[in-house]
């Protein structure tokens, strides 16, 4: 075991990892919002984080090898974000994640949907959306089949359409 | 939505509640290593936890209902501390993290084990799993059948037997 690890077990160097609140938000929104610039995820995130912290945030996940940075051709300092493949291993983590969450906590009824139907879809949806995200994030082939972010998507504005009070914009 | 959350995201939430390394070690040794006194939560932990922290952990749990605290009879100043139901409900949760960390991370080889074994068990045994957890926790009915804390435990003492030289204490 790596001696600057404070212990080998896989949940304690997962947390070492993994273990602060942002770096796993600005997973998500790289994940399920395909925020894939700064500007976006700084401008749309729900929990208003701030600039500092995200800047802080992406370097440590760059080095962390869980995002990569790209220049984007053409923008002289416009940089890409993308997901590694540990990262896009995350979906199951964050689907157990949304899961729990909408069980024991007051979770907004536009959010809930999301998350209840990739808790429904089960190991079949996560497995389609990581290739999804391969796709998007690693220059994969396009997966066969629906393209799960959309069903998310199509889930989420059905039921914004039946409450049209309460409806908050997507993420 | 409660305002004082910056957003009703499920996974947001979770971490809210979650989103501290030291809290999720806390309730993995109450859960998985069964030790459900300051003391012992102190002295054997692998990552070495201070005093002080793991008391504030402990109160924050307390606080946020994952864990309740009570006072055993006979002792003057001992608590016994258990997980709560919302608490027990996150075995597939750290299942999952154990299993993301064993395929990216450099987990020790005699804590793997332990971290296969629930991953290959899958659904069926994350489920026998909470139902010893709400025995030993909640009062709740012994569950028949073999205990997956006993299983657990022997695959690592399987192991253990077979590499005499690097095995560490069980936790």
């Amino acid at each position: 075991m790596d001696s600057s690890h404070r212990s080998g077990c896989p949940i304690n160097l997962t947390l070492e990892v993994l273990g602060d609140r942002w770096s796993l938000l600005v997973i998500r929104d790289l994940m399920f919002g395909n925020r894939r610039h700064f500007r976006e995820l700084l401008t749309q995130s729900e929990e208003g984080i701030a600039s500092n912290i995200l800047a802080d945030r992406l370097r440590r996940l760059v080095e962390a090898s869980m995002v990569s940075r790209r220049k984007e051709p053409g923008y002289k300092q416009k940089a890409l974000y993308s997901l590694t493949e540990p990262a896009i291993q995350l979906v199951p983590l964050f689907a157990q994640m949304g899961a729990w969450g909408r069980r024991h906590l007051p979770v907004s009824a536009d959010m809930n949907v999301r998350a209840q139907l990739l808790e429904e879809g089960g190991a079949a949806m996560w497995e389609a959306f990581m290739n999804e995200l391969r796709w998007l994030h690693l220059g994969a082939a396009r997966p066969r089949g629906a393209s799960v972010a959309n069903r998310l998507r199509s889930a989420y504005e059905a039921w914004a359409a039946k409450h049209p009070l309460t409806a908050e914009a997507p993420s």
